[in-house]
């Protein structure tokens, strides 16, 4: 048995019966982190980094693809890399992720990984409501760090041919191209979700290469939602793939 | 009546009558021009160039939508250049398109345009298969320009707000988005095609603001044919929104 803090409760996460805590007033894991746990391209025995990883939701979704996987997962604020140690802990896979406690602007990784997943604040400052709590608030807006952090942290994390999986908004994707190049890395896959066929894309995920060849993919693109409202048969298939039981 | 060259052939572009010159050994007009032409946003009175014109295509296919445009249609190739005016005179649109015959990378407009629309060649020199005749490798290799010079040229002759409209390559987009924030271009809109919904993107669209705020949208995906192989509804109301008559 885990521990639970005051305002905590244990949710379901899958159909094989992992189990994620999450903070009633926090952030807690959205469909982002779902397209992102079922985008990645993972092989056996990868070495794969976390950059802020929150409740500990993409990890945990991710070892339930492909269990021989390894996790560093990475957290600035110490309560919510506190919590998702204990999430680990209640799946018993403290084996298999470690969760660390730091930030990753100045965290030196002491190896280079196969893979960075990121799902990082999407906001800039003074851009868009600042969200009601300041602890949401950290996760949505770029309060702790910026974008070029991130793709600084990852570039530092990966060798060459290493692999940065990242789900962000179309909105900046053209800052987001040109940190990518800046910091040397080839995007070899864009996938574009939108929640209707009819509606603009909410969200764009991405694979990119450090020092890769050329050649960028455009995926066919994912709809959430069908013009009914109900989740299409794209959606399902991934909420099955990842035996995930779907957003609350 | 217009004179017609060895070689050259006269094609009905729309159900109003208009028509083309085109030359069989030559590189004749694709679907990247029609979705150009309808894509790009016009307003009457608008001053257009389109860089690289070919057949004259492009204003001949945007001047059916809104016959309140000007335009300058500049051609490298002389004979090609010839055959533009040929085509423009026997529509009777010498009052609307001018031709000129000259080298994007040394031409200096006299006057900031509205609008800059674009079809560039897109494969740089030594990936794929050069074409089998160097008339038809000079529209689709950067034998006689880059994408910068192309880029480049669109920036000089637009002023601040001055949009950009392009069709271009996914997998140079990467490159795409770091030569127009070079550029001082904002992308503001970018629309993917797929020859069907199941397939990676063939074509990416763009409208970018000269010195323009920030803002992307993603449209909605434009799906070319069905998965019967017959064009998609979306497909058809472009030929008709143009009024043409379809590819051959």
């Amino acid at each position: 048995m885990v521990r639970l803090e005051p305002g905590e409760r244990i949710d379901t996460l899958t159909t094989d019966g992992l189990q994620i805590i999450q903070a009633e007033d926090q952030f807690r894991y959205t469909i982002d982190a779902v397209l992102l746990s079922w985008f990645a391209t993972v092989q056996r025995g990868d070495t794969i980094l976390d950059l802020g990883t929150g409740t500990g939701i993409i990890p945990l979704l991710m070892i339930q693809r492909q269990p021989d996987l390894s996790f560093t997962a990475l957290e600035l604020n110490e309560q919510v890399a506190e919590r998702a140690q204990r999430s680990i802990r209640l799946n018993k896979l403290q084996e298999r992720i470690e969760v660390v406690n730091a930030d990753l602007r100045s965290w030196k990784p002491g190896r280079h990984y196969n893979l960075v997943v990121a799902n990082p604040p999407y906001r800039p400052l003074g851009q868009g409501k600042l969200s009601a709590t300041k602890k949401i608030g950290m996760a949505r807006h770029e309060l702790t760090c910026t974008l070029e952090d991130v793709i600084k942290a990852a570039a530092r994390a990966l060798g060459t041919r290493g692999r940065l999986a990242m789900v962000y908004r179309p909105e900046r994707l053209a800052e987001l191209m040109v940190l990518l190049v800046q910091y040397r890395f080839q995007v070899k896959r864009l996938w574009f979700v939108h929640g209707k066929e009819s509606r603009i894309a909410t969200q764009v995920l991405l694979e990119a290469y450090k020092d890769g060849g050329p050649g960028l993919k455009v995926l066919p693109p994912l709809f959430i939602y069908d013009e009914q409202g109900h989740y299409t048969s794209a959606m399902l298939a991934i909420y099955k793939d990842l035996r995930s039981v779907g957003l609350e």
